[in-house]
């Protein structure tokens, strides 16, 4: 075992602070990742906070994990020592299910094994990438292309598999209606997607406050849902609208500006079920799904997609020491349009 | 003009009673059909009865239509006096949007025009089934094949076509699990269809009182919701649930026996929203959509599957005196499966 420099939870309700924890020794088919840098997701906070269930402390999130690969065990065969590397939302899964063998680990029927929080290989509980290095099983890393800055690349690993899964299932494309409601880190992520994709990209978000940057990322067209006119505009128009708003809203009026055979998915899940009117389902065929990340071969498809259509999030690259800020920015959505930590400042924070 | 003997609603509340309507003239597009046979829908009831919004009376309902040609006019090409032919619940649609250029008439961007209670081409109120005769475009009318009796084709119309139409779009056939929720007339339908299709079908009813129908018709399967343990067993089970109860119900139940990527289908709508837990969709990428009747394209093509397969609905035929009783019991789910007019009685009656 090794330890690592990281800055994580100790409480629901404490800042975050820095600790040092144990990285396991690098098994025959494990992966030895110096971490460059690590990405901010909304995910790190509730479950920091305890507000997606009860957890042990301390927890070390982040996993959007984007670094070097520092050494391998005796059989990878996948990544070689200083290869660049990325690590997403998980480390394992079964590997035997019908989800597995098709790619989709994501949906790994006896459950994925989550980059922090969850149980890992050796029993221990899994530490997330706010951390200076980690140790993760080969087939749960990935490569990040020349084309990407490792810092700006790091976000991809869970905002921009988030929005690129659905996208690419649901075939935005070339003659696409495609509606991205939020323009957050997920959303504007989802813009420059399915922009690259080739679809008419249209962001609906609260206000009109972030028009400029949506245009500026690859939006055709933006919209205030605080303006009930909206609705009224877009009726019927999109073939698929991603949902990046996690807050209860009134979803129906979100159905009802879907085409007919039109697909309404969330990405993130309020806590409270969502009043669903079925007829604006039936009258059109309209769909109401979800969707989480994506498979492992995928996230890799995502990562060369952006590299050869030169995408990247928005990022600010932060300091260890500036974590609990952040966080508290993030809570406010008052990020344009992802934090970024320097894993080099970890040590001395 | 002419005057068809006919039986309707003359209030939200009074009982059904005999009524002389008029028919138009046929037009160089219609067809006059003499009908022979009317199935009983519960929509029917919810319409006389104001449940689905305020009406004009008298209405006559009925949009399962089974008859014979009696006259064409001069410019129809696809039907010829003595045909068999059966309308379901559209008459009318724009013919020009997106849509009914694709031939789902039925998500008319501009609203189909319903088989009653519909503003008719001629600005009159349309009137339907319950009824010895009816005049409708010939693109309106389809054939029923030599191989269904008229009786029993006449539900295809609408409990047919609103079960196979789901089971087509969302790929029912060989491999796949289909469930069917409710066993009345749509559910006992969507059971043979899809058993027909090669699926494996098992029907979710409240209790078991119909199990050893269910598996006579089709279903390899038939577990009851009363019993809770029902969801643990089929946890993560079906490709497809087709759900022809409209009632409310915790919808989510059923969604967590979906596989990945498995769709729920409404195919009747509960007045009030029902509550989606949005975690359920997004862990397996589970939809929730809905689905309403058919195309006249695919309504065709559903009446020579059915013919193809010897499937036919299971059928009480009643003379026009008993459709009060008939609603009554329609309304306490004890009809096995469908009530069928017969139209010769509606003169004397």
């Amino acid at each position: 075992m090794s330890n690592a420099s990281a800055y994580g939870g100790t409480s629901a309700t404490d800042p975050l602070s820095a600790l040092t924890i144990e990285r396991r020794d690098v098994g025959p088919h494990d992966v030895h990742i110096d971490i460059k840098f690590c990405g901010i997701c909304h995910s790190d906070i509730h479950t920091v906070r305890g507000e997606w269930g009860e957890i042990q402390y301390p927890l070390v999130p982040g996993h959007e994990i984007a670094g070097i690969v520092a050494a391998v065990g005796s059989d990878v065969t996948k990544h070689a020592v200083g290869d660049r590397v990325g690590v997403g939302c998980m480390v394992g899964s079964c590997g035997e299910c019908v989800n597995c063998e098709k790619g989709d680990e994501q949906y790994c029927l006896r459950g994925n094994t989550g980059t922090y929080g969850s149980t890992d290989v050796d029993g221990t509980m899994t530490q997330g990438g706010y951390s200076s290095d980690v140790v993760v099983n080969e087939d749960f890393v990935v490569r990040i292309p020349d084309g990407l800055e490792l810092d700006a690349a790091a976000p991809l690993l869970c905002a921009g598999i988030t929005t690129y899964s659905p996208l690419q299932h649901w075939n935005a494309g070339p003659g696409k209606q495609v509606a991205v409601v939020g323009f957050g880190g997920l959303g504007h992520m989802a813009v420059k997607i399915a922009h690259a994709m080739g679809a008419e990209v249209t962001v609906l978000s609260q206000t009109l406050s972030k028009e400029a940057d949506g245009k500026r990322l690859g939006a055709d067209h933006y919209y205030a849902t605080s303006d009930e006119s909206t609705f009224e505009t877009l009726a019927g128009r999109f073939d698929l609208i991603i949902n990046t708003v996690s807050a209860q809203m009134d979803i129906n009026k979100f159905i009802r500006i879907l085409a007919t055979d039109g697909a309404l998915v969330n990405v993130g899940a309020p806590p409270e079920p969502m009043d669903v009117a079925v007829f604006g389902l039936l009258l059109q065929r309209r769909t109401f799904a979800g969707s989480a990340i994506g498979g492992i071969r995928e996230t890799q498809e995502m990562l060369d997609f952006c590299a050869e259509h030169g995408i990247a999030p928005e990022i600010e690259v932060i300091d260890a020491e500036s974590i609990n800020k952040a966080w508290e920015r993030v809570m406010k959505s008052d990020v344009r349009y992802r934090f970024v930590i320097d894993s080099s400042t970890l040590a001395t924070a």
